[in-house]
């Protein structure tokens, strides 16, 4: 994919957040990367939905140095670039604050899976964050945001559950593309609203769901026995 | 009816989905049966909303074999299938996993008829199905999902309770023609809202609509004595 | 005022409904009354709002009998006569399903007075009706509810608390003209929802409104005392 | 600023609160002011967003006369001249019964800062009035309301904790520019919301967010060490 191509698919990723409901002003991110490259673009930060064109997405190095663009990156560029260090096969990053998936967040729980809306995209719970230490939260905090992420999926496959709630602050979701990660996010939003109220009906004694189901449902989007959808 | 106005009314029933806030992205699909030519027409698999035509809608036999367009059938279609075929008076079918229906579902809980809204389009409780068992799940699992809706109305009649919860899934609803299918699944969404929040109201001891209400409302807008709407 | 001016606020009154979010399909009806010919207006039974004019208003006598216009006038018909015959000051009563108000109807409690948004419209705890017995609900159960509303307000005066819950149903309001009804049916679907996550988060300990600040509110919107908005 | 242009800026803040979901009706108002001349700028009292102009924004002077305008001033307006008295900095005032922030108002509790939305615009938690006492209330009540919020920051930095809940009643924001105490309106709405679903999903037994995070995200956006956002 040529540069110009990836900043219009950040920027279309970018403007799917007010459309569906996922951020005020400006709270939320979206980025993507070229690997071949070694080049990420990502939103500006602080600037408007309404107001951005896709030639104001900014490219930015490995490292975070920008390499065009009269604007500023997003602050939250060092976590998106930690995400894409660690998980090699993910091409797009979104970070906002929603609404639900901010709530588990704030109160410190994962999103169990408690039904094949979760199951169709998210192959078990949706893991919340240890806390940070006031060391990385004083220290290089963007960057150890990332990895403090990254530490959470040491034992859980990153690819069959593409988002993640850092505690007391709020989700970032990921996936094969920018639009993809959205995507995720727009889910995520979705299960935790959801959760949220099926585990006050169920008293707090809400058993997720089977096994069983959770594979059918997960297995019939994703992998080799795929049959949702049109073939491609 | 001939084949292209069912098309129609299939396609018109599926833009109603997002028009009440039922779905997000392409999860739900209506369908819709002519029972003299033995053909179902369904929405197509995994495509969006805003991007289909009346033309789009995939017709299947009753062993859900296409007969004609290019798209795959929902993958719900085995589903729909079930229905028809045990729900003898039914035109319509639709699925979705709408929020409020499917927090019941996925606390694995029924409907209670707590008020008139309720009782205006269902005479009596909204059931949740039992759990599939992993068999069912791991064998023909759209269709054993008809199966064990269908086990599920064995006592209950289908025509006066038009919904039903899968558990730790999601709703089906069904009506005269599609129209009236999708109509249940707006008044089963409206009236789960209310549920959840006047049981948390009430602290878990709230009775239902008293028998005496339950008929009156049901009634004037049902069967030989109905007097609500304007005459046919 | 004449009656062509009566059928359009009538009917203006009844578009406010899903402006505000107050209905699903045609759930609600506004009406107004002409005191001086004895005509009550109100809308058809059962018609779409998107579909109606202001000349499909149904023109009734107070008996209720259809005086003008061919469609067949809104179910509740006697239930708003009666509230016409028993509080001689309004002009206009809005019937609707509206969730949060009914969420106190299917709890079988009233809305207490919790902050100065309920103050500025209601004087004191909106209340909600006693169960219907079984004879008034087989007998003319329209008529009955439009009574046991009127039993309700014995002791409440109906100029200063100008709406109801009618339990397991939902909620009644009025007011001086149908606009000024469904006002109050908006304000009361904006201090139920308050209410009710007020009360969640008091834990059931939440006292209400001091009595000073309810005489303040209410007074300096009504009465001889009031100063806010524009002089007339 | 030129008196007109301050007219301008208080119209086009008032005109975000229909658009971001602060009001309902007439409920609510925004106002600036002229420091230099004396001047405040307030919306009218009880007139309808979508009918007013800029030039209807009513011009007092410092003791609430009327010095510009045919209309009568908002009946808050005592309130927000007690803030701008006792508040040197702030340029614009905001009051509201957004639907979030007047629940805690009216269970007569504090939004405790959760997470890092809350810290990247308050300080800490948004504190709730005292009661008022008969006294006060039955007095010069709008301004004895600004002298109980006034008297609730002796203790807390108005600049860095913008906003406050009046008991039984509703929030009140300020912020540099009218605009600005908008937008902390808005934020305090969404911050409400996601404080009272953390609260019920931890139980009661929710910690607030660890001082070094609320450190790092406020100031990250103000004060000499900010990287957040486009250099000005």
């Amino acid at each position: 994919m040529d540069l110009k191509k990836l900043k219009e698919a950040v920027f279309e990723a970018n403007q799917m957040l007010p459309k569906y409901g996922l951020v005020t002003f400006t709270w939320g991110n979206v980025s993507g990367i070229d690997r071949e490259r070694g080049l990420m673009v990502i939103k500006p930060s602080g600037v408007e939905y309404g107001a951005m064109t896709a030639e104001d997405m900014v490219v930015v190095d490995l490292d975070g140095k920008a390499v065009e663009g009269g604007l500023r990156p997003s602050s939250d560029t060092p976590t998106h670039l930690e995400l894409y260090r660690a998980f090699p096969e993910i091409g797009g990053v979104v970070h906002t604050h929603s609404r639900w998936a901010t709530i588990f967040a704030q109160a410190g729980k994962g999103i169990p899976a408690l039904g094949t809306t979760h199951a169709d995209d998210f192959y078990g719970e949706i893991p919340c964050t240890r806390a940070m230490t006031p060391e990385e939260i004083r220290g290089q905090y963007e960057k150890e945001t990332g990895r403090v992420i990254v530490e959470t999926f040491r034992n859980i496959p990153y690819r069959d559950v593409p988002a993640v709630l850092v505690r007391s602050h709020g989700p970032f979701a990921w996936g094969s593309t920018p639009g993809d990660a959205v995507h995720h996010a727009v889910v995520l939003e979705e299960v935790a609203m959801m959760a949220w109220h099926a585990l006050a009906l169920g008293g707090g004694r809400l058993a997720p769901i089977p096994q069983a189901l959770l594979d059918r449902h997960y297995l019939r989007k994703h992998g080799a026995g795929a049959y949702y959808g049109q073939s491609k």
